[in-house]
């Protein structure tokens, strides 16, 4: 039995008794002498390398996506019996890395410190004794009332963390309830809370239904002093309302690494905004345990247990 | 009983039965009305505030430092019956959380994002699909190899968050053995464990045993893209070696949140060393906890139970 693997990263993995696993092109069309596998694996596959498979892998029977979101491998057509698996998971540490990254650079002002440090100026402002919580400022993670909204695996991976920092951290998702023992709000009781909420970090997924949720009400609903960052999906937030929030000086700090659209156009007034830290679409993209995953699923298409994060159809 | 405030942070400990806390200027000397008190807090005193308290609290039994380094007032010359406790332990999270920032930002990029939003690049570099682990560069703590150096109450915040993001974590310290759940390294054995380092945190205390302890040979020893962090003490990092390795590319990039000394000179050429971070002695300076360990201390010396992080003397 075959399996095909992306180019498009590093994958090694030990495959059960009686698999061969083929490297191929992912921006190519699948090549006739592999039209008999049974499981093509995606990463930064192309359009073309999706339609090919759909047409040509007439013995396929799992589709293993690398990433967490499987839009464009739904959208392809793949056939009824063909089994969908995502690659939800893969990427909770990573983007945790990065989503904490752009948060303690704003808390610490590292940008500041930049800017000082080419000055050649030891800031008296920035360092020495400092009040643990300002007025009117986010300035550590210590007491900080963060909301985490779309608890996923990389919010409940996120959460831990932030909590051995000191935060006080809740989650928000469709319902309420209480998961990897943080607390969890239902999406509508988020914006009576969001008073409340220090940190609001954005990890909703894309997709009609979330389609401008952090608009110019949420914005407002927040404290003056409140840190924005959006590592989920571009598409969830109003940029507009957003640049006009930092501008008025009503949120205190933003992080995007996605944008809509993406790449965000040169032109955008987005990318002058005060207080703004922009990241090109950088938290995740490097999927961690994927050859785990992949040997985890074969043996689950073998009958032994079940596929791990099948996807909806 | 009398217990003496300092006005350089916000306190407000719940005294037992029998105390009064009084706030006064910690940069002046301790006003005749108060050379009664038995307890002084310090944060931020001068040394002639010092010097008063040395002088004319001739009922003192306890001064409660709220630094982790009580060089000052043990060479104040306090006498052998007063007590001498540190503030060990109220600086971990925040240090944690600087330190977990410096070396994010390096790892993340976020200097060179700063530059790409300020020209309006959506930088392809910087984002999209990326290889987990890159020859030559670290970008993720996902598998690296992290040593502490200094393993005390701030290593052993900081080393339980590194390892949830997925990186191996190790210390060193004095004597070998294992700490909190980490292995810890003797000092004397650090040189040889080096070039299996990626990430070294300095988190040295200061003195003459830690002078120069990150030297050439140290840095040498290091991979070429290893990453050295510093928020122990300036003086343990040869800052001219650390400039050298920078500007030879021997070391992938460091983050000093200390300098020797302090402040950094204007003209000092580290300031325009390649790869490096320089925040202004920012990590701390900012006591969590310090109401409830003031209160435990007091409670301690009624003779229930024994004095918190007392010092030698």
């Amino acid at each position: 039995m075959k399996i095909l693997l992306p180019d498009t990263t590093d994958l090694d993995p030990d495959l059960p008794e009686g698999w061969e696993a083929v490297t191929i092109d992912a921006r190519a069309e699948i090549p006739t002498e592999h039209h008999d596998a049974q499981v093509l694996v995606v990463w930064g596959a192309s359009r073309r390398h999706l339609a090919s498979a759909v047409e040509n892998l007439h013995d396929l029977r799992l589709v293993q996506s690398l990433a967490a979101g499987v839009d464009g491998i739904l959208e392809a057509g793949f056939a009824d019996d063909v089994q969908i698996a995502t690659g939800a998971g893969l990427h909770s540490l990573t983007v945790s890395e990065h989503t904490l990254g752009l948060l303690l650079s704003i808390l610490r002002r590292l940008p500041e410190a930049r800017d000082a440090q080419e000055r050649h100026e030891w800031s008296d402002e920035l360092g020495g004794m400092q009040p643990l919580n300002p007025e009117g400022r986010m300035t550590s993670l210590v007491g900080a009332r963060v909301l985490i909204w779309g608890f996923g695996q990389i919010g409940q991976t996120l959460a831990p963390v932030l909590a051995a920092l000191g935060a006080e951290v809740r989650g928000a998702a469709r319902s309420a309830g209480e998961r990897a023992g943080f607390e969890v709000l239902a999406d509508d009781d988020v914006l009576k809370a969001l008073p409340e909420v220090d940190i609001l970090i954005d990890i909703l997924p894309g997709g009609e239904a979330t389609r401008g949720m952090i608009d110019a009400e949420v914005l407002a609903a927040l404290p003056d002093h409140a840190v924005l960052i959006n590592v989920g999906r571009g598409t969830t937030v109003d940029q507009q309302a957003l640049r006009e929030a930092l501008e008025g000086g009503t949120l205190g700090a933003a992080a995007l690494d996605v944008t809509d659209p993406e790449p965000l156009p040169a032109e955008d007034p987005l990318w002058d905004a005060p207080r703004l830290l922009i990241t090109p679409h950088a938290a995740g993209g490097r999927p961690v345990g994927a050859d785990e995953r992949i040997r985890e699923n074969l043996l689950a298409l073998e009958g032994d247990g079940a596929i791990v994060q099948l996807a909806d159809r």
